[in-house]
C-alpha cells in the first residue's frame, strides 16, 4: 500500500495547513487497556509478545477506529521494540513500563545497540503495518521514540522521575552521550523508513520526557539528534509529528527540528503554543487526559475550550496533551470525537 | 526570638529586594538523606516521629547550616504535618512519600479535617522552630504545603504522576472542592502563623504539583486559595516565597498571588521568568538537581549558567530548582555554595 494514498485526508491535510473538511481527531494510547475489546484480546503475558504477533497487533490497532471513527490509527506497539530487537535486554512490565535488565553505563554498552535491520529483527512490526493499512479506511500513523526519551529508559534501567543518570551522563561523558543518541537514532530512522515504507501515512516521534530538560540542555545534547530523525525521515514525503510533554520552554526548539506538526500538552494554551512554535507549522493537542476521568460534561467541556483557542487554524489536529489514561471511559471519549467533528472550525485559505 | 531578627540579613534583604552584599543560596531538602549526619541522627520509623521530636527535628535543621555556610535554614517538618495532627489519617512512606489511609472522596470527609489549633495539635513545630532559631545565627524558613498540593495527597491517596482524581474532583464537584481548599488553607495559614510567631523569618509556601494544572484550571481552582494563605501571613511581615516545579506557564499566575518571592524551577531560565513574574517580585532558583548528581565540574557549570542568568537583579536567592536529590554528594552542594558567595553579583539600587 502507498503511504501517499491518504493525502486528501483530513488528518493529512490539516498536518500540511491544506484546506479540509472537518477538523481531524485521534488519541495517543488509543488503543489500549482504556478498552474492553483491547482487554479481550490482549492476552496474558508481555506487551511485547501482543506486539510481536500482527494478528493480534493489527487488531488491536483498528480498534479505536471501528468504535470512535477517529480520524487515524495508530500503531500497536512500544517505543522500546528496536531496542528490545537488537538484543539490549527490555522489558514492558504492566503498571510499570520498559524495564531494562542491564543498564547502559559505560563505552562498552554501545555494542549491544547495533544496527536495526527491520525486515529480519521486527518483521512483525512491517507485517502488522501492512494489515492493518489493509484494513483501515483512514491513515496509519506510524512511530518511534526519539533518542532522547529511549536513552532515558535505557540508562535509568526503567521510568524515572528526575532522568538523574541520563543528565550525568550527557554532562559527564558527552561523546559517550552523543554516541549512545547517534545509535539510538539510527534505530528510529530504520524504524520509521520501514514502517512508511510498509504503508503508514504519516510518523510520530515520541520524546515523552524531553520536558524534564532545561532549553540550554534540550538544545545542546538533544534537539541535533531528533532533527536527524526528523530529517530523515523527510525524505518520504509523509507528515512528521514531534510530541512530549511539559515542553513549553522548548516548543520553539522542537519547532526548529523540522517536523510538519508539534505535539502540545495541557499546560501551554493552544494560541500561546502558535505563537512559540512559529508559522507553518501545525499543532496537536491538547485536552487535559484527566478531564476525561472527570466525566462527560467536563471532557465536552474541556474539548470546547481547545476548540476555541485553536479558532479555525486549519493547522491543527484534536488530541488530548497526552496518553489515554487506563481508566478512561471510552463513551466520554466517544462523545469528544462527536463535538470535535461536529463543533471542530476549519477555514479556507 | 523575633521573626525581624534577621531583616539585615542577605537572604531576607533579597527576597525583598533590598540592596544586599552577597547572593544568598539554600537548598530545598538541604535537610535530609543525602546529609550522613542526617541518617546518623534521622532513626528508624516514620519521619513524622523525628519531626515530632523537637530535640531531633532542631538539631537536623541545624545540619545543613553548619556543613554548607547557607545563607537560610528551613524547618525540618513536611506539608502533611497539619493534616496529620488533625487526624485525616496520613503517614509518608520512605521511598514513598505522603499515604493516605482512607481518601477525601466525598462531603462527609470535609469534618475529618477541622481547624489546627498548632499550640496543642503540633506543639513540637513550634518548639523546633524555637530552638533552631535560638541556636541559629541565619534565618529559619518556615513553610507549610499549598491547599492544590496537600489536596492532591489527601484525594489520590498518595503520590501521583496524573493527578486525576484530584483534577476529576476540582471540575466535577466544584463547590465541594472550593470547600476542601478553604479547609486546606485554614491548615496552611494556622500552621505557618504560628511558626512566625515562633521565630521563622520567612515562609515558603510549597505548591509543589501545580505544574500539573494549565493555566485556567490553576485560575479558577487554585490561585484563590494559594493567594488566601500568602495573604494572611503578610499581615506579619516575613518575607514568603511561593514555589511549584514545571510552572513555567503560570508563572505570572503564581506571581500575582502575592508573594515577595517565586520560586522557579530549571526549565525556565531566570530571565525568562523574570519577564513572566513582572517586576516588584524576587526569584529563587533554579539549578537543576541533577547536575549536583553530574559531579562538581557540572554543578559548578550550571551554577555559573545560573548566575549569569540573573545577572546582577538584588531580587534573587539561589537554590536549586528542586529539592536535593538523596544521593547527592554534600562536597559538590558545598562547592555549589562556595561559587554562589564568591561569583554571584549583586548590584547596588
Amino acid at each position: 500500500m502507498s503511504s501517499r494514498r491518504f493525502d486528501d485526508s483530513d488528518f493529512v491535510r490539516a498536518c500540511r495547513r491544506q484546506p479540509h473538511e472537518r477538523v481531524p481527531v485521534w488519541f495517543m494510547r488509543q488503543a489500549g487497556r482504556s478498552l474492553p475489546e483491547y482487554r479481550a484480546v490482549r492476552g496474558a503475558g508481555s506487551i511485547l509478545d501482543a506486539i510481536a504477533d500482527p494478528d493480534r497487533a493489527a487488531e488491536i490497532t483498528l480498534q479505536p477506529v471501528r468504535r470512535y471513527g477517529v480520524d487515524a490509527a495508530i500503531l500497536f506497539s512500544d517505543i522500546v521494540v528496536p531496542a528490545h530487537a537488537v538484543g539490549f535486554g527490555v522489558d514492558v512490565v504492566p503498571g510499570t513500563g520498559p524495564v531494562v535488565e542491564h543498564r547502559f553505563e559505560a563505552r562498552r554498552d554501545l555494542q549491544r545497540l547495533r544496527l536495526l535491520d527491520p525486515a529480519s529483527d521486527t518483521p512483525y512490526v512491517i507485517e502488522t503495518v501492512r494489515r492493518a493499512v489493509e484494513m483501515l479506511d483512514v491513515p496509519l500513523i506510524g512511530f518511534a521514540g526519539a533518542p532522547f526519551t529511549v536513552a532515558s529508559y535505557l540508562v535509568e534501567g526503567g521510568p524515572s522521575r528526575h532522568h538523574e543518570r541520563t543528565k550525568a551522563l550527557m554532562v559527564g561523558d558527552e561523546a559517550l552521550w552523543h554516541d549512545l543518541m547517534d545509535r539510538l537514532a539510527d534505530l528510529a530512522v530504520a524504524s520509521l523508513l520501514a514502517q512508511v515504507e510498509a504503508g503508514a501515512a504519516a510518523v510520530q516521534l515520541f520524546d515523552s520526557w524531553a520536558g524534564a530538560l532545561s532549553p540550554d540542555q534540550y538544545q545542546r545534547s538533544v534537539a541535533p539528534h531528533s532533527a536527524r530523525v526528523l530529517e530523515a525521515v523527510g525524505a518520504t514525503g509523509v507528515p512528521r509529528i514531534h510530541f512530549g510533554v511539559g515542553t513549553g520552554e522548548i516548543l520553539d526548539q522542537m519547532g526548529a527540528c523540522g517536523a510538519e506538526v508539534v505535539g502540545v500538552d495541557f499546560r501551554v494554551r493552544l494560541d500561546a503554543a502558535r505563537r512559540r512554535v512559529g508559522p507553518g507549522r501545525a499543532l496537536q493537542g491538547n485536552l487535559d487526559p484527566a478531564l476525561v476521568l472527570a466525566g462527560e460534561s467536563a471532557a465536552r467541556d474541556g474539548a470546547r475550550a481547545v476548540l476555541a483557542a485553536n479558532g479555525d487554524d486549519p493547522g491543527f489536529i484534536f488530541n488530548l496533551g497526552h496518553g489515554v489514561l487506563p481508566a478512561s471511559d471510552p463513551d466520554v471519549l466517544a462523545r469528544v470525537v462527536q463535538v470535535v467533528h461536529d463543533e471542530g472550525r476549519v477555514r479556507c485559505e
